[in-house]
């Protein structure tokens, strides 16, 4: 767990965080995992602006990103390939919601190993459980990758079977909206849905730049309230994020998922990018 | 801010969080904020038996009682009379929402000086924002004082005027739920309604005691779904918590409420406790 060098906060080693920082008190900031390829964050100008992003939506100043960039290279080797996560609170407040009238947003930059994915997650795709844990519609925080994130941590409790790769969440009206640690893409003809995530849920970067650069996959690709019924029913389903990028699914529940080549041609295209 | 002697973190002065502690890193955690007067914990059955409950809900093994109270008597004097919170988290983990098979939870225990209201809060009541944040619908945490208050914290941001004490929160379908900082209690006629907390918010003690030793009042008391159009047609209406007991509503909005004394008969109700 807690080693010599594994992480920095505020820019320092050997530091802790504060009892009154509000992001220990509140779950009172935000946070990103990426990944660290030779030293370097992979898609950094995406993750910095989605991360400057969701501080402004919680009126948290994020720091610059020559200070986290200076971070991360004081954390990682040049050589080292490895999984960075920033975590950027409203910096310590006294007892009270009410955040002081000067606050010092707390940057928080921390090292772990690069999970080491199976080689049949790449060939023949990831089981998905349907969680009972639901998201809950809440406008004002939804796409944000905040530090509440207890429903994940209920979600994330209710398997305990190496098979599962992730579980699905849906709101409170069967609706689709992600998995635990990341996005949801199906595949009907040449439609591809993502799940509307204007109630609930996070809006990953690796989603947004499936979106952005999805022109050689020659599909129409449409961000929509999606039902669990209709999701099983899709051609293919592929889930990504930051760290694994795309993984086609197999199965969510009891539905089976023929063999496809959607995953393989998104990692493609995450690739160039 | 953070003073020497204002924290026990694990039992021990001069630690601090660990960024992998869970509750800085998702909010997996509970709280209590306790009046301790001349060093003793005020209602400490009624807050113990809460913590242990909401640790249990989310499969958190709260610590014994002894450990706390001597955490207690650490902290303060034998003379002070101050605000006591403490905060239970899973403890330390790796990356990712799994918490790990054995988990070690940790305490934190802080001291803070006793607000000081003024006196009219006692004699004119309090007014109130209906804030624009809602509480969101989710079942699995209603009731549960964990450590996930976003929507709190935003509320919170909606004022900036002294003369406004707390802030109203409704659920997405305009139910009056609570104020950031206590329940709340409306009266009409020999009634006395306190909104059910069963998709959203926080049960507090206080309002368990009122619900428990209401008897003198001679009022039926019943938690209930309650609409903000029903709540400013009440009589009286008050707001509760553990440090400041009860306060009279004399203004919610627009809405003036008449100085009653239903706040003042729930003071000595409780002080008898």
């Amino acid at each position: 767990m807690s080693q010599a060098h594994s992480y920095l906060i505020n820019g320092s080693f050997n530091q802790a965080i504060s009892p009154f920082d509000r992001g220990f008190a509140y779950g009172d900031g935000v946070f990103r995992t990426l990944k660290m390829i030779n030293g370097q964050p992979q898609h950094w100008p995406q993750h910095y602006q989605k991360l400057v992003a969701d501080c402004a939506a919680i009126s948290i100043v994020c720091p610059s990103a020559d200070l986290l960039i200076s971070d991360l290279a004081q954390l990682f080797k040049p050589v080292e390939t490895a999984v960075a996560k920033i975590i950027i609170t409203r910096g310590e407040g006294e007892r009270g919601y009410a955040a002081p009238a000067v606050t010092m947003p707390l940057r928080a930059v921390i090292k772990s190993n690069l999970p080491q994915y199976p080689e049949t997650n790449y060939t023949n795709g990831v089981e998905l459980l349907i969680c009972e844990t639901r998201l809950n519609a809440q406008p004002k925080l939804a796409g944000i990758k905040h530090l509440n994130r207890l429903e994940n941590v209920l979600a994330r409790m209710e398997w305990n079977n190496e098979a599962i790769f992730d579980g699905l969440m849906l709101d409170a009206k069967d609706n689709v909206i992600e998995c635990t640690m990341g996005n949801i893409f199906a595949q009907f003809g040449d439609i591809l849905i993502t799940p509307d995530l204007s109630e609930c849920g996070v809006a990953g970067i690796t989603r947004q730049q499936i979106i952005n650069h999805a022109a050689p996959l020659n599909k129409t690709i449409k961000p929509a309230q999606l039902s669990l019924s209709q999701l099983v029913k899709a051609e293919e389903v592929i889930v990504c994020n930051s760290l694994y990028g795309a993984f086609q699914v197999s199965k969510i529940g009891t539905n089976i998922f023929l063999p496809g080549n959607l995953a393989k041609k998104i990692r493609e295209l995450l690739a160039h990018d």
